[in-house]
């Protein structure tokens, strides 16, 4: 599968714009753990995943993380090119957390082309809505979930995207998913432990009771 | 002043588009406390806001709330037209907080504009990029500002808006802004009353030292 074939306007685009972003175009192959953005001094360029996973998050002056979203094959990751838009004003700092492959096109391209093509830019406008729809879920989440239904929801959509009930995962790495302090989670770990729905050993969380785990996050 | 001086990208739009938008838009005065757009059932169309003050809110299924974004003149909301774009999945509830005058393009005109002209898909754009970066913002807030500095800038945000240091507002509606519970919003006042930074009477909260509370809000 070429650039091409994997970026969604493709057809929509003229002759003319499909050269421009032809021409900048480049692909990278970057091991798990790059940091691929960091914050609102990077702007690399708007992110085409052809294979792995990323993740976006945002971070405290304290260190603290929480998880916006992750990016998996054929998303689209504009906020590696936030300065793109000018209202665009938020740090998020987007890392491989697989072994990844990706297109990158450049931001002054990406911005030309979609100054001008009313597809782009409705295109970048239904990303950006599904970014907000996640954004304002999340804060829900945050508000109004309880931490062990975050828990539960998290473990059950690690093993999904991992394809095993086996988590390599520390708490802490948890916690930084949730924004939550690595005590809380430590201590939910092993109240789920005591109720037969983990089994935990250093380093990994094992899902053992997965309906009692869907029934918690609902 | 008309709506077509109001709105931002007017000039960029051909004539004929022009003429279907003017040709839709309504005009509407609102009292205080109108409801104008009620979570997915609704979609209303875009607003510009020439008068007043609206406030977004999402809801629990508790009925808590927290305060996303306030509309002031010259705002442009696109929430209130949400089934214009299908990544937008989230409820959201808008009230008018002051009486209020606002222009109202309906969303098919709006939505048939903007998939042909690239000036506005690029505005709305931007709109949607500085709503996103308000509820990242709104994020940091809930997760690691703590409620106290919270509480002192909403009462500081509050005067700015009200144009006075005396606000009419009840315990249980600053709750409602920051999705925080009444009697926790209650304590915090009551602290801040006996550190002199504002004096409490039945339904209205004075701010008598703005000094202190900014410095706390930091």
């Amino acid at each position: 599968m070429t650039f091409e074939e994997y970026f969604p306007v493709w057809k929509e685009l003229t002759a003319a714009q499909q050269s421009r972003i032809s021409a900048a175009v480049f692909y990278r192959e970057v091991p798990r753990g790059t940091l691929l953005h960091n914050g609102s001094e990077d702007c690399t360029g708007v992110m085409l995943l052809r294979a792995g996973q990323l993740r976006a998050y945002i971070l405290s002056e304290e260190g603290r993380e929480i998880t916006v979203y992750r990016l998996l094959e054929r998303d689209v990751c504009l906020f590696s090119a936030s300065c793109m838009m000018r209202s665009l004003r938020f740090d998020i700092t987007i890392e491989a957390e697989k072994d990844s492959k990706l297109w990158v096109v450049p931001v002054d391209v990406y911005q030309q082309v979609m100054r001008e093509s009313a597809p782009l830019a409705n295109f970048t406008n239904e990303l950006m809505a599904s970014r907000l729809s996640d954004t304002m879920w999340l804060i829900e989440q945050i508000l109004w979930k309880s931490q062990d239904k975050r828990l539960a929801a998290f473990l059950l959509e690690e093993t999904a995207l991992e394809g095993s009930d086996t988590l390599k995962i520390t708490h802490e790495a948890i916690g930084n998913h949730l924004g939550t302090a690595r005590e809380v989670i430590t201590r939910m770990l092993r109240y789920f432990q005591s109720e037969g729905m983990v089994r935990l050993s250093r380093g990994t969380v094992e899902v053992t009771d997965r309906r009692a785990l869907e029934l918690l996050s609902r």
